[in-house]
């Protein structure tokens, strides 16, 4: 796969991409990032990539010019047309499904915005998705660009190890995960629950399937509603509603 | 502000605080960043950060100890407790009311988790909050809690000049933005909408308000839930959904 990010700070990408996971999957050529001024694109002497906005108002405006002109040039280098990803509030609320289609691609680019409005243009007519990383504000889109990448990288065949696999994925089984402990057993008198130190695997599966199950049903239960039920499962519940 | 982030991978931090606002941020002594790695207080020989988890199963847990005690010590070096902000998919979803909240202390300290769980205790007795940046997974805590940072230290007084302000601030009016363009006004046959080079600013304004509202009606009807409808919109809103 190879991931182009567009942006006025490229100095951003460097530590996140050079490090951990990123970087290993660089190095198995599982992943090629190109991180891409666009400044460099303006057709204008003093390279100004924005402009004030038509109509009036606050703030500055990504000019179209640099923005098309860049993109233009680095897709002319690929075979296929690159989805073309602008990451804003208006977007589509980025999940885990989502990761996955993405993880499919053979090119993403990013545009990332930074304290400006996108000219209207961009969005119309080079985004292929607008995605939003949530209902809040931030300077840029460098942070969730890189985000979303991340989360994409490590989907691709070959770049996790074992070590490194699934224990977070909260998603994969639809339920948040259940609790996780490490030695020490007893620690400064905060202990570990006897059951998962008895050696018992029945009983340790089936308190880690209540736990997750009860603490999706207490944080998120909205998650429940594409979950299908276990009669156990229905019983647990009934025990947690009626306290 | 202080803001400390508890990393394995401090190098992921540098590009990106030391960058456009949140480089301004510190040099206007709005904000002090410490990224510290939580490996060096491991009281092994090691220096190991985690372990198998009890139990069995794949992957790895972050032990209590080197985390604790780094909390420990950087927190006697504050006058006030911080607040303990752990990034999980378990965690309450981010908002910007959230990003409001954290912008009013004076302490805040992220402990990133990276493609590893928390051992418990440190989810319970360390954490003031539990922060989930949205249904996804990723490879560690480090980019979600830039994030927050930055979309906190954004808020803080002096941090933001007028050019930078709040042209993407789709939720301060409980709306998406009505889109935005700037010169020129014809870009190889794309054209900017007449209203707004009309020079009639009434005009403008209804079209921008108009816009807005029929944005967030098709693409996030759940914000409108929140927002009280004047006679007018709700005209608006009818015409639409007679179409």
């Amino acid at each position: 796969m190879r991931i182009d990010f567009l942006t006025l700070f490229p100095e951003m990408f460097e530590g996140v991409l050079g490090s951990s996971i990123l970087q290993k999957a660089q190095e198995k050529q599982a992943v090629d990032f190109h991180v891409v001024n666009f400044r460099a694109y303006s057709d204008n002497k003093h390279q100004t990539v924005d402009d004030y906005p038509y109509g009036g108002g606050a703030g500055m405006v990504l000019k179209p010019q640099p923005v098309f002109d860049a993109v233009k040039n680095l897709s002319s280098e690929a075979e296929k047309d690159p989805r073309m990803i602008l990451v804003c509030p208006q977007g589509e609320r980025y999940t885990q499904k989502k990761a996955e289609e993405l993880a499919k691609e053979e090119h993403l680019m990013f545009i990332c915005g930074h304290y400006e409005g996108y000219d209207e243009r961009i969005r119309e007519h080079l985004a292929t998705d607008e995605i939003s990383i949530g209902d809040f504000v931030l300077t840029g889109g460098e942070l969730p660009a890189m985000m979303i990448a991340d989360s994409v990288v490590r989907l691709l065949p070959g770049v996790l190890g074992k070590e490194e696999s699934h224990l977070e994925d909260s998603f994969s089984t639809g339920l948040l995960e259940h609790p996780h402990y490490t030695r020490p057993a007893d620690y400064k008198g905060l202990k570990v629950p006897d059951v998962l130190i008895s050696g018992n695997h029945a009983k340790i599966n089936e308190w880690r399937r209540k736990e997750s199950l009860k603490r999706t049903f207490l944080r998120r239960p909205d998650l429940l509603e594409h979950y299908s039920l276990s009669d156990e499962e229905r019983k647990w519940i009934s025990e947690w509603e009626n306290r």
